[in-house]
């Protein structure tokens, strides 16, 4: 660190971001990107759009906001599109918590929420999951806080239905309540529809998983347009190009493609379930993941054997030293072919 | 706005684009885009790199990195590749400012360092230009804040020399001095040759303006490797992967096409000289510009008749409103056929 640190910096923990070894090729399952390519109309509009970089992208993404707002059931002011969904949570916690308005999010939970809470100087409380990782929604009724849950659950998968979730906005009137949807595609309900009822929901999206653009960097909040506009306050006092010209481009390509991504989609939720059967015949507990990932522990290794035997065999897997997760490794849903692959490595290493 | 606005953003006034008209076709020389297309080497590398988007992007921009720093002179430390120079520039308020370190910068400059200074509860001091528009230097010696330094400086275009740059950031020793250098490469000497010199200074800079490619959004910062540690703890806080996959190819593709460059800026300054000239003829009086825009103030028309005129002509100019400036207009260096079209419109307007 050098010696002109503020304050603010000097208590960061920054967030560690999945591994991305160079030294090997490996069967990468550690950090939920989809195996199918990205859709062609996506690759063939960022290559167009290359071709003009010379020009400013649209600092309000109007094309490709509509065409989202069009596919959410909203409008063009219920919409910010920003660079991933990183980007679009922390404007949330910039724009929705401070010293007075702490947040409120699950012990167990996308681990850059307590990061962005620190950047922002807004204290924060964990409410520990219960014994089966699910989240006891009555925990967080009247919370005087700003509430942030990931649905579904990361790295767990488990879902709250879309009437839990309802519950929790509704007992939350006086505060904002942001729904992080960035796994809701593989076979759960959006809290989208709840938009134009509850004037503070924040539902929360990327691209980078169920539409295969995850190094595009694309992600959506939607809400009220009063959320939305005071969302675009800090993004116009932040960084107004923030999302360039390509990602523009190949976001409205995918979205013009919405069968390619439901046959996606389709194909990893049956990959999901098969693998799912099969680790279990393992030995391995799971729970009732309905992301594009599986949160497994064996009923004999240890969570770090597995994940170092696994890499050892050219597989890797996310593995969280979080004591009460440290048993569980997160297995993305890659191909069939890779669940394969990891099956065939498991039962080695198992026998 | 919301009923859930923090106190943080009932304050701020965002910075303003310029304008981005969709209603009818304009020669645009307001926001000193480059009027040469990217690099044919960063457009195929941008589509090539489309392929792959289901992947994450490197977080550490390790390969483009690495060749910023080899043409820059410097290692893979002193350099953080960012989305647009406004992320570097908002990451160091961010980490180099507080209330108890304030920043200083001239009154007439680049707009969104006071946006920043607000979006970040940072005091800020404003010290006026000189009458004509300079920087005395001795204004900003033991400043005891952060000083942060657009050069050439925006809209005016006046420059510092490297001699200038290196006495302020030596009369600064325990403050972060920025240089903000978006409009270097069109003709001055880049402070970036002090960076291991002093441990202090940070430069910035784009590849919006010099490299076409303001759509692809990518900026820099330079500095002692602890410097560039902090900043990178503030990236990890806030977006490990700001830089998309696309923009690194393609920001990779143009670092190896510096000859196509150096071609353009060539252009660009002599068409910059030869307009300059001819403006004088027709009553204008000018900055001595260094950048690709032209600070223009006509001896008889205001600035705002001026860029009115000039726009139901079919050509956008940059006008401010501010006090000091307001019979200025800001002129982006286009391309030679642009600049002829500008002149003959202003003939026209001034008879």
């Amino acid at each position: 660190m050098s010696r002109f640190q503020n304050e603010r910096i000097k208590s960061l923990t920054p967030y560690t971001p999945g591994e991305q070894p160079k030294e090997r090729k490996y069967i990468k399952l550690n950090t939920n990107e989809s195996p199918y390519p990205p859709s062609e109309k996506a690759v063939k509009a960022a290559g167009e759009a290359a071709e003009k970089l010379m020009l400013y992208s649209d600092p309000e993404c109007r094309a490709l906001t509509e065409k989202m707002a069009e596919i959410l059931g909203l409008s063009y002011d219920e919409v910010l599109m920003t660079n991933g969904s990183d980007e679009i949570l922390n404007f949330a916690f910039m724009a929705f918590c401070d010293k007075n308005t702490p947040a409120v999010f699950p012990d167990i939970t996308y681990g850059f929420y307590p990061v962005f809470a620190d950047l922002n100087g807004v204290p924060y409380e964990e409410i520990p999951l219960e014994e089966d990782f699910s989240i006891d929604i009555k925990k967080y009724f009247n919370a005087g806080k700003t509430v942030i849950i990931a649905n579904p659950n990361a790295p767990t998968g488990i879902y709250l239905t879309l009437s839990e979730i309802e519950e929790i906005v509704k007992n939350n009137k006086d505060n904002v309540v942001v729904i992080d949807e960035a796994y809701v595609d593989f076979g759960n309900e959006s809290a989208v529809s709840l938009v134009r009822k509850y004037d503070n929901l924040l539902v929360t999206g990327t691209f980078s998983k169920s539409r295969s653009m995850a190094g595009a960097r694309l992600g959506f909040g939607c809400g009220n347009p009063e959320l939305i506009r005071d969302l675009n306050t800090i993004k116009y006092s932040t960084n107004p190009y923030n999302v360039n010209m390509m990602t523009q481009a190949s976001g409205l390509g995918v979205l013009n493609d919405e069968e390619y991504t439901k046959a996606n989609l389709e194909k990893i939720v049956d990959t999901r379930e098969y693998t799912k059967k099969e680790l279990e015949k393992l030995g391995f507990t799971l729970t009732d993941s309905k992301a594009n990932f599986i949160f497994a522990k064996h009923n004999a290794l240890s969570g770090e054997e597995i994940y170092t035997k696994l890499r050892e065999k050219g597989i890797l897997v996310r593995h969280f030293t979080k004591e009460r997760i440290k048993d569980y490794n997160r297995i993305t849903v890659g191909s069939i072919d890779e669940m394969k692959a990891l099956l065939s490595a498991l039962s080695e290493i198992i026998k």
